[in-house]
Parts: C-alpha cells; structure tokens; sequence
C-alpha cells in the first residue's frame, strides 16, 4: 500500500479533514462494474463529511474549522444551470464533461509523483481531499459528521428524486423499487410529500420491516409472483402507480417501474446510476401519457440543498440513524465494500479521522 | 368492391354522414405496418367532418344537421382521467383497450351479412358512420367542413403536442423532426405558444418553404450532416434545444429527438404513432436532466378541444387551408393513399358527400 499525498488549496479551493464518509453502490459500480479505465488510478468515495482544514488564497466563503460536506455536483451559482430553477446541473467540474468516467483530471492526489485521479469529484475515502469552494457545502456547526456524510449522496438523492424530480402529490400512490439507501430514502421522500400508498418492491424480504420505518405501506418481492411486478402492481393499484422511482440501478428494472404506472399521469424516475446499457420501452407507453425522468442527486440544487437537508435532519423532519447498519474504520473499507456487494448492509459508514 | 351497410344508430349513437376527410399516415401505418390481422376487415379513415344524420333515442346533446367531428378518442366526462385535468386517456371506446388492433369490436357496419371493423372508432372513408356521443364533437355550424376535417386527427395533434404535452415556453428553442401535417402542425404550435427559434428537420428539402409558412426559423437535412443530428442541433443551439417533437413515428428518430434536447431541463415528446419497436436510449439522457413524454391526439380532451380548435381557426389564430396540398373524391382514395407513401403530398382532403 503506497502513500498518497494531498497537495495544500490552489486558488478557489478549500482542503478538508474527512472525519466520516459512507460507502454508496455508485462507489462499487465504479471498481467493479463500469471499470472505465480511464477513471483509475483514483481515490473512491464520494459520500463524506469533515471540517476546513486550510483554505486557497481566493476563498471568502469558508474558513479553517467550518463543518463541510463535499459536493459531488457543483453549483457555481453564475451558469445558465444554476441560474435556471428547474435544474440542479452545474456545468462547471467533473460532471459536465467527463461523467463517464466519473473522475476529475485535475485532483490534487499524488502518488510517487503520480496523479492519481479524484472520483467524482470527491474522493472520501481519504484523511483529505481539496475541493474547489463551488463543489462544498457549509453546515451546521452542531451537525453530527458520521451521520450527515449520508447526505453527500445516498439520502439527498433518493429523497430528492421523490420530492424534487418526481414531484411526489398528497394522496399519491408510489411504487420504489430497491430499499437500499437510496430506495429507502425515497420511501422517506414518498411519505414526507404526503403520499397515501408508498409500495416498496425487492427481492429480498427482509428489507420490508426496514422500509415500514420510513414510511412503506406495502411490500412487494417479485419473486413471489409470475406474474411481471408491472402487472402485479397495476391489479394492486387499478391501473398504476401515480410515481415509481427506480433505486437499483438496472435497465431491466427500470422499464418495469416506467411500465408500473398509471397511463395518463404516470411519472417514473430513474434514480440508480448505470449507464453501460440502454433503457429501452414501447413507444405506446410514453403516447398513453407516461412521463419518463432521471435525477441526480435527487434535483437538489447542491450548495443549497445539502444544508437544507442538514436542518431538516436536526429538525427531525428527515431520519438518517435509521440508514446505518454497521461502522467500521476507514482501513476497513474493504470488508464494508464486501457487505454492500453481498447485500448484508443499508450503509456502512467509515470512522476517518475521530470527530 | 362490396357494399358495405350502416345500421341506425342505437341508444347514445349517432350517425353521421361524412362530407370531407383527411387522409393521414395512420391510415397507412394499419394497412403497410402494423397490419394486425384482428385489426381488419375494416373501414379505415378517422379525419373526417360531417353533418349528424339520425340519433339514438338516448341522445340528448345533439340534432340531426348539427356539424360534427367523429373523435378516436372518446370524453366521457364520467372517467377518472376525463376528471384529470392532466390527461386526455379517457378510459371508454376502443383506444383504452383495443390499440393494438387499433379498431372497435361493436361497429354498425356489415358487409354480406358479416362484421366489418370500425378503424379507430371512427371510419370516415364512408358515406356514414355510427359514433357513441361520447366520441363526437359538434362545432361551429360556420365551420368549413372540408378544411376543418383535419382537426379530427394531424393538425390536434402535432399543435397540441408542442403546446398541451411539450408545454412549449416563450423564448425557447424547439426542434420538430418530420415535416408532414403533424410535423407542421407542431411548428405552428411552438410558434403560437412563442417559441423563438423553431428548427424544421427533414430528409428533404422541399419541405422548408412549407415549414416556414408555419413559423419555422431554421432547417436542417440530417443527411446534409456527417455527424448524428442531435451533434448538429446541439452545436447550433449551444448544448441542446429546450424541446423536440417526433412527428415521423420511427423509433430511432425518436432517440434522435430526446438525445438532440438540452440536458438540465429539455423535454422530447413522441408524437408519431408506432408500437411496432421498443425505443432506447442510455440511461445518462434521463439521469441528467431530459424528460420523455408522449401525446395522444395533441393531449386535447377531444370533446372539448376540437370544437375549441376550430373556433381558434374561424378567428385565423390556426392555419387549415395551407396544409391541403390534394383535393379528390373518396372513390380516389387508393390515388391518395399512393400520394401519401410516397411523401407527395401534406394532406390530401377526400370529398365525401358534396358539403
């Protein structure tokens, strides 16, 4: 195991002290599934939280101490983008132009004198990381850092993409596919938005007493059923769900939820990451009045969002305790990425540096 | 050539005699494409105007000689989608549950004794037709049959497409792919409802001084183009227009027309009919930003729509006349159908019964 070294702040950027991070599938999508050679050697993790350790000569908005959660989108607040309201995509950093290989060029990482890359941006897994300030956000000082890290990722997409992208209505029938933290957090935005009927669909049922917590009425394990889980929903529903949120991250998975709800209105939302293989539906799907969307990290505008959802969290009005099923030490991280590979996990996060 | 017969109108029926109709790709698309064989015998046609002839003792809203567009998609006014101010999917007539076939079961017309399909539970390439009232709309007695004719399929369509489905926004960019009547007719609904840069896509060239007539501000010939069109429309309009119309009913110009919007915020609405292939895409064009939606006769509720369409064409804010390249007679109807497949005409009005 080499020695990566972390160069101080340039210009517009802050270097941060990791004190937390969780481990999220899009890290494992990375290393074991999309493996775009392009994107390695990198420092994965991209769900963390910590302080300011020392800022570059051009930032005003931070200062050496400030509990901060990096962004793995951007928001320069000055783009046609940011200054849009109906998009949280930022086309400054990583995300704009080299998604595919979900890492940016410009890391301040090293190794032997070697760069290695910073994925998404982010790069938690580390003692330090340095980001340019549009890419952090500023929370609350009385914020607890091994639980709002899950607000880097997991828990603002999913959450997000019920309440921003899908836009979820009061009395409102959902369908969520996949209670990982994503799902879970979906089934939590579902509810929050004043859905009547929240129906959390996986193959393993042991993730159902788990989706109740967050809001889930009922459950749905296609393998119980010959029938396609569209179907099944559709006879349960009279028709469809008003929204299904895809959380797994599968093309297949994503045409049944786009196939599961109600014609006329339907909307389905993509909300797991891949993008190896096409999506693909009957055009009669969309003609009866489907509508088809993606998020990223739930919609949510990222400097203003993250710490929006920190005081919610603070304010009890969103549950992230209820997301962590294990903590371990960052020199561990292997063994966590082995539990959310196996499925043995919600989310593991990784003690960093004590807080 | 048989005779075929039409029987009285029963219950809430009403039986139309038919002075003028439109001939649209749809008619060919049942007879050349689909030709699903629980889908003939029957009589094709669904772009039609006429007089009422006889009612049902059940009929309340409507006179013998009232002027009336027959409707493919019913308005019940009763249903939970006709009560939606979301949707125009009324779950009565053939389209809620026979589309694959694209034809009513319970037609009035036999021939020798046999059943004969109603296409589109309508027919209007005969003298009569015998309509649920559910499924007929009674215009304005001013209306000019033989012009407003196109209101009962094309012209709905594509102009609502761009202005009830797409939600076409002032100042925006749109770009529509197919130039026959539907493609037009979306033109004409980006530039009333203020589009700004209206792009015209077609593989020929001809169709330009028509689409300009329309309000059409640019036009691209994709095989004028190397590149894909979707690099072409986003190098002319700086990453992506804000909306695209798939007027052709091919299901890789569909891809065309969702990868060619802008990422954040465009919207890419199917509007020709097909069903016959899946459409696809990567899931990326989602994920960053685009939605995919379809529309069903303009997302118009037919019953009050159409009416409503033909008082904005009476007050000049809809153009009619300039999309009828052909006038000839329904025993011409082979003559126009040949006219049709091969792209000679925009619409070729069938003069039924003399107005």
């Amino acid at each position: 195991m080499e020695e990566i070294e972390v160069a101080p702040p340039q210009e517009n950027e802050l270097r941060i002290k990791i004190v937390a991070t969780g481990v999220c599938h899009t890290d494992l999508y990375h290393l074991f599934e999309s493996m775009h050679k392009e994107g390695f050697p990198a420092v994965l993790g991209h769900e963390g939280a910590g302080y300011v350790e020392s800022v570059g000569p051009g930032v005003t908005e931070f200062q050496p101490g400030d509990k901060v959660i990096p962004l793995f989108i951007a928001q320069c607040g000055d783009c046609r983008f940011c200054k849009n309201p109906k998009t949280n995509q930022c086309e400054k950093g990583w995300a704009a132009d080299r998604y595919d290989v979900m890492s940016a060029l410009d890391s301040r990482f090293t190794c032997k004198g070697k760069k290695v890359l910073q994925f998404m941006g982010t790069s938690t897994f580390s003692q330090y990381t340095v980001m340019n300030q549009m890419a952090v956000a500023k929370i609350d000082p009385d914020a607890p850092l091994d639980k709002v890290c899950l607000l880097g990722c997991g828990v603002c997409t999913g959450y997000g993409a019920a309440v921003n992208t899908a836009k979820v209505e009061p009395g409102s029938t959902c369908a969520v596919f996949g209670m990982g933290a994503v799902g879970l957090a979906a089934v939590m935005g579902c509810k929050n938005a004043g859905a009547k009927r929240i129906i959390a669909v996986d193959t393993n049922p042991e993730k159902f007493e788990k989706a109740k917590v967050f809001g889930a009425t009922d459950f749905v394990n296609p393998k119980d059923h010959d029938k396609p889980i569209s179907q099944v929903l559709s006879e349960m529903t009279n028709g469809g769900v008003d929204f299904s949120l895809e959380c797994v991250g599968n093309v297949g998975v994503m045409r049944s939820a786009l196939e599961s709800v109600v014609k006329g209105w339907g909307v389905s939302v993509l909300v797991g990451w891949t993008d190896m293989f096409d999506i693909s539906a009957r055009p009669i799907q969309l003609i009866a009045g489907r509508t088809w969307k993606g998020s990223l990290f739930g919609g949510f505008k990222s400097k203003d969002g993250v710490p929006a959802m920190v005081k919610a969290y603070l304010e009890k009005k969103v549950k992230l305790d209820e997301f962590i099923t294990h903590r371990m030490t960052l020199d561990q991280v292997n063994d966590a990425i082995e539990l959310m590979k196996n499925g043995q996990c919600i989310r593991t996060v990784l003690s960093v540096t004590p807080q």
